[in-house]
């Protein structure tokens, strides 16, 4: 007789009551491979329950693997041979997942064990992050983001749920964001639009495209640390072009153009990450002009082209690409929620159909559950409010932050550019006679969590230098961080940093 | 003075209407740079509103590029150079696209057009459709699916639209498929599991792995037709082990093995796509002996893992991995819905880290938001409902397209073997005295979609195969479509195909 306890407290339904007792016996090893179990019937009536319910539960033990049914012959539980055990139960791995790793991928391990040790640094209590470019989650528009999920999956919840349609990703949010970024003064439609999984998986997808053995592509020095170890990934090299306080130098990229072929210029013309710089005008036809010479396609990330609270900055390069050789990528992860990690191409539309072949064959799709939720959210205005709400907070923020600095900072320690909107400033930190400063510790010493400037750089050595960021703190927050940076300063000038 | 005409009836908040306006008026030429606008206090007096409305629009405006604002002196319209027309325009496109990609991308474009082109056949009124591999719409369980996505964003919004914390994917999910897979006799823990966008990205990913150029990986032959592309744009080569009765000739991957060493071996045990074969027990003790002797990892792509619903299949061939070498692939998209694009790996620990790597640098992470959804789902009991009704409606499904195409199909035309579950019935038709017929034309014609088998096979030109998938028509439709199908062959044999 098979001995089951159902529980009529368990919010379980009966049948799964049965399945999991039934495994629980045969992986405790009270039933064996053989044994026999009670007829469908048989149970049935011992429990007091309808007959299918028990057959329903025999049917899934039976694919699962844990019982053989036959036509006319008893239950049994079926052999199930040498289970492994759980991982790190003892075995020998057979694999060194080192040697059998590409040596590119190899490479990618090794940022990333990088990345992760550099997040083990203690701080001391109530830290102020100044390292984060993640949204502030206090300013997260919450109710408005479910209503919108909401909506979007009763309007079109079977559509969603399937395999997309299309491979560039829901077509209402790529016409919403075409229309957005015209008021940017970059003049595209829809089907020049191509979704990504967040702005990261755009640089990854257009890599993609042009990583050929041999090839190079042009940086800024410094530049986002992440399109670091991707470029190393993709087997490409680097050309590092120096960030001066009109961006890339021009001068260096030219001298380069004439001696070689770059796969792609990588450039982020607004408040550039890490340094915060934001070209002008000339600059921005000057770069252009530069690529249209030489045919080589711009990567132009607007990774914050909203965020232009101080109304100073001007149009995107793309304003202006006659040519169509301006790819360029946006993202919501900075103004929005980066959870739901949605990021474009704004690029020719023949490369957005090369786009999405390279899509087809490593992703098929990207969902469009969050998508549609997105559109829905712009459709309903709460975009626009949000993004105006960013602006009013931000522009007091940085305000605060830059005054705070001045005032708190001796201009003999560290020197800074003001930036013209965005989340980040890039202070040098000046040396100190005598000695090197561990800034980063010291200041985690302090309570101040900032990125220190050395992964932001491909190869060369920088001076000292600090990226605060913003995003995540208030006011407060801020006058409290740059207070205690302030103090390590003082303490790093007066001789006293342990 | 400026002329803005505001609209009670328009849904949209008065400062966009004033942005429109404005917008509207400097596109169109009406406005040009330079020309004043009237100041906040004045405009708010002209159109009765609050000056703080006007302001706004101001500053949006200012921030959009269209306007500069100085303190104490008029608004004026800001000059915006040379803006590019939309895509099209008739400007020359610098950028040779084909030649700028690199000739890996060049492949998966030509595969991707190729694609595309096969889905342009004309059929009859009312095709049968058995070439979708999607999952039948009219089985979503849409409604808990939504109350599911409704508890996820109430329990974790905040958390789950900021960047996610963790690299492999919303932990509870994994702990919800880490307890699934050990009831598929699989002995994973959550840290063993890295959740994907989808299958497909899993197979991308763990190729990115291990792709270095000149190496080779194993593939069944014929296989899924996505991952021929994908090893294309990696760079591997494939050695193709053609697929028997009980799976790929394991003779002629040992003797492969003993001359070469592959990347990895990739299988399909259960109702193999495309040829519905299901391997026995001793075939999977033996291929993963022969991988163990060898150290060749195993990637086991169990995409129909639950469609197990005539209870004659084994357990996967991870379950008897005990020395870690099987990455394990699964997906929701054969179950439950392609659009949340779900899939995970089972893998050895330090695979997933190394996984882990290339996902921050090539995406950052996927969007938390469809997986907490699938996690409510799953905890609400809702999945094991759902691959229960599952279970009976395509049990019954495949036993009906069995039973008809044995009693439609004359055995001189046609021979099939009789899958052990899931959704995929491959054909060979006989050939036809004298004549090559177009099986897939002739079909269109008479209103029935089917996939030729061509495109899963990597090199080889193989017999006059069709691959036949149930997953979106019911018990009448396959009658209809069956039937559709021997009159085809009928014709075919008759001498009549035009």
């Amino acid at each position: 007789m098979l001995l089951l306890e159902l529980d009529d407290r368990d919010p379980k339904p009966v049948y799964r009551q049965i399945i999991d007792g039934v495994r629980r016996k045969i992986e405790s090893g009270v039933l064996r491979a053989g044994d026999k179990l009670p007829s469908t019937r048989r149970l049935a009536e011992d429990l007091s329950l309808h007959r299918s319910t028990v057959a329903l539960s025999y049917q899934e033990l039976w694919a699962l693997g844990y019982l053989d049914l036959r036509p006319r012959s008893s239950p049994r539980v079926r052999e199930r041979v040498r289970i492994a055990g759980a991982n790190g139960g003892g075995d020998e791995a057979l694999i060194d997942w080192g040697r059998a790793s590409a040596p590119a991928a190899g490479l990618a391990y090794q940022a990333y064990l990088q990345a992760e040790r550099e997040t083990d640094l203690s701080y001391g209590s109530s830290p102020v992050d100044f390292r984060s470019l993640d949204m502030d989650r206090r300013l997260f528009p919450l109710e408005s983001f479910r209503r919108a999920m909401s909506r979007a999956l009763l309007k079109n919840g079977a559509s969603l749920l399937g395999y997309p349609s299309d491979r560039a990703g829901f077509p209402p949010l790529r016409e919403t964001l075409a229309r957005r970024l015209r008021s940017h003064g970059i003049s595209v439609t829809a089907p020049e639009i191509f979704l990504t999984n967040g702005a990261q998986q755009a640089l990854d997808m257009v890599l993609r495209l042009v990583a050929a053995p041999g090839r190079a592509v042009a940086i800024e020095s410094p530049t986002y640390r992440q399109i670091i170890p991707l470029i190393r990934l993709h087997g490409l090299k680097a050309l590092e072009v120096p960030v001066r306080d009109d961006g890339m130098d021009l001068s260096v990229l030219a001298a380069a153009l004439r001696s070689k072929k770059l796969a792609l210029v990588y450039t982020m013309p607004n408040f550039q990450n890490p340094t915060g710089v934001t070209t002008s005008q000339a600059h921005r036809e000057r770069l252009l002009g530069l690529c249209e010479t030489h045919r080589i396609p711009i990567l132009e990330d607007g990774f914050e082209e909203e965020m232009k609270y101080f109304g100073r900055v001007v149009l995107p390069i793309k304003s202006m690409d006659r040519h169509r050789l301006v790819i360029y990528c946006g993202t919501l992860s900075k103004v929005l929620f980066p959870g739901v990690r949605i990021g474009w191409i704004a690029a020719d539309r023949e490369c957005v159909e090369r786009l999405k072949a390279i899509r087809l064959f490593s992703e098929l799709a990207t969902s469009a559950v969050p998508q549609a939720a997105v559109h829905e959210f712009f459709e309903s205005g709460a975009y626009d409010r949000h993004v105006s709400r960013m602006h009013r907070v931000f522009r007091k923020r940085m305000q605060t932050a830059l005054r705070t600095l001045s005032q708190e900072l001796d201009p003999e320690w560290a020197e800074w550019r003001e930036p013209k909107g965005g989340y980040l400033i890039w202070i040098r930190m000046k040396p100190v006679p005598g000695r090197a400063v561990d800034w980063e510790g010291l200041l985690a010493g302090l309570g101040v969590k900032v990125s220190p400037g050395r992964p932001f750089f491909f190869s060369r050595t920088p001076a000292s230098h600090l990226r605060l960021s913003i995003s995540t703190v208030n006011e407060d927050e801020i006058v409290e961080g740059v207070g205690r940076l302030a103090e390590a300063a003082r303490r790093a000038h007066a001789g006293r940093t342990s």
